[in-house]
């Protein structure tokens, strides 16, 4: 690729002015190509549109056929952390050998997804959904009850289920709380800079945790991964956390573990659907806790999505390695 | 002071049969003096008991005139991290010239108070109360709002009013966000690690901060010290919290002030009374999230409560510095 070389950008997002006019100032001396109707968020796939065939470079949820009849396709950057429509071996081989390089949106929402899980953390340990309902004076059963149910992060240990963008980021987030922070992942690299367990270890570490966070993605190897079976395997009154996908979970079994009081809480971001319907055992639990698959959204997300982007955009012209790449 | 010295120790606290076994266990070769009725909390005074009077220590909550009347006192240890009550100029200078020691259980808290501070911090960040209750699907207006609404605390400016052993630790558990934390003291002694501002600068150090932390005591010189000219100063729509007593702000003040939008939201521990009456208009506020005083709460408080007062009483035995020092 040549600095002079002049491409066509698909991008797929619904952009307030201000992002466009960044969007156009960040890509001058380029084509921006639109597609008639723009996605809703970034969760939902983008219809076909006919000008896709003809770009180089794709950022947001374009479908699978339309990359597959794009035949310049050089660089696609989706619009989101979860990948799972891309995420098969065969579609991965096929970008690899079209040359296409695939990038994600990890970075844009690892902060925030690890700060919502902090807030899940504390929010436990403080007891904090009780305690913000609770109006009692101090002294009374209730207050020394709500008291002595809040229990310190420091010491514990927490054991993180998908370990990428977010998990690392949290890891720095917990480090004043001395916590034993240990990672299941597939296959442990070595490089995660906290103990980590493959599929072998994965029961004793599920037998230790008093906190297992969930940070799991959506694929064909991961889909009820957290069943009957890991959550039997918790420690007893343990917490769960799923700030990952909500396809990861078997929600009965979570809901039954919850009613038995192996898992002690769950505080949820993300399920499977979203909304879970109103008759939804999960919704019974006085123990569950869920937020609408928020954990990733911040203040300006857009402006961060693009400036993302941007920076790809400039890598990605002077030939240079890509930030977020996947295949 | 001699190692081989005994001493009367007059404790108020009521004591679990496992926490009085430690304290027995902990104080062997010492006389333990109890009242006839323990108090109810660490946050009531003692009864008045003709016991008092002989004893060298005294661990509780132990009235003034009581500690007026004993004449072998030479250390009392409070049961709390506030010491509203022994906290006079008049009382202090009393102490000292009677070589009494005075100290609080200012670390027994600190760290849960410090916890309950950055789960306020991140409820508020995350928008925690409203995305548990808002049961809504991917892509709709309210989704989008929710999540537009999360604003990181990373790079934000927050100032702290009243730093001590809880501001510290605070300061600890927000580090990996980098933000801008500053504080106010009456008196900046130089040693806080942090830019620290007095009553000439608190004006412009409230027009900056994005969060304010009240963990201001209880004195005669801080009651309503957050008032109407403090929230004024703010920069509108900043955020803030109290985790100190309720008597350092003027609450109705407050409620005017997020009746205005001026101030944001309000988090807080402590009100004035607890709980406030239900006609107050703070609980009317939707932007006003109140906890009943259990900041410093955790599980086994009188184990930790207890363990950082045997540490002392060793002290005091060898005759070192004790820990959490007033007079």
């Amino acid at each position: 690729m040549h600095p002079s070389e002049s491409f066509r950008v698909f991008v797929d997002l619904a952009l307030t002015p201000e992002s466009l006019a960044r969007l156009r100032a960040g890509t001058v001396g380029h084509e921006l190509v639109f597609p008639a109707k723009p996605v809703a968020s970034v969760l939902a796939q983008a219809e076909p549109d006919p000008r896709f065939a003809e770009v180089e470079v794709a950022f947001g949820q374009p479908a699978l056929d339309a990359i597959r009849g794009a035949p310049n396709l050089r660089w696609i950057q989706i619009s989101s952390s979860g990948i799972t429509r891309y995420d098969t071996p065969q579609f991965r081989n096929w970008l690899k050998e079209r040359g296409i390089q695939l990038t994600n949106s990890a970075r844009v929402y690892a902060d925030a997804c690890a700060d919502h899980a902090l807030s899940f953390l504390l929010g436990q340990s403080r007891n904090l959904p009780r305690s913000l309902a609770l109006r009692t004076a101090n002294g009374s059963e209730a207050w020394h009850e709500l008291r002595g149910s809040c229990v310190p992060l420091r010491g514990q240990r927490l054991l993180i289920l998908g370990f990428g963008t977010i998990g690392r980021r949290l890891v720095e987030l917990l480090r004043p709380y001395e916590m034993e922070v240990r990672a299941y992942r597939r296959q442990p690299r070595g490089d995660e800079g906290i103990p980590t367990v493959d599929s072998l270890q994965l029961r004793s570490a599920l037998g230790l945790a008093d906190h297992v966070v969930n940070i799991l993605p959506d694929s064909a190897e991961t889909r009820q991964f957290c069943n009957g079976a890991v959550f039997a395997a918790m420690k007893p009154r343990a917490t769960f956390y799923n700030i990952g996908r909500g396809t990861t979970v078997d929600q009965e079994a979570l809901a039954s573990a919850l009613k038995s009081g192996q898992v002690g809480a769950a505080w949820l971001d993300v399920t499977d659907p979203e909304p879970l319907p109103e008759s939804h055992p999960l919704w019974q639990e006085p123990n569950c806790f869920i937020t609408p698959h928020v954990a990733g959204g911040h203040h300006d997300e857009q402006g961060t999505l693009l400036g993302h982007f941007l920076g790809n955009f400039q890598r990605f012209v002077r030939g240079e390695p890509l930030l977020d790449r996947v295949v």
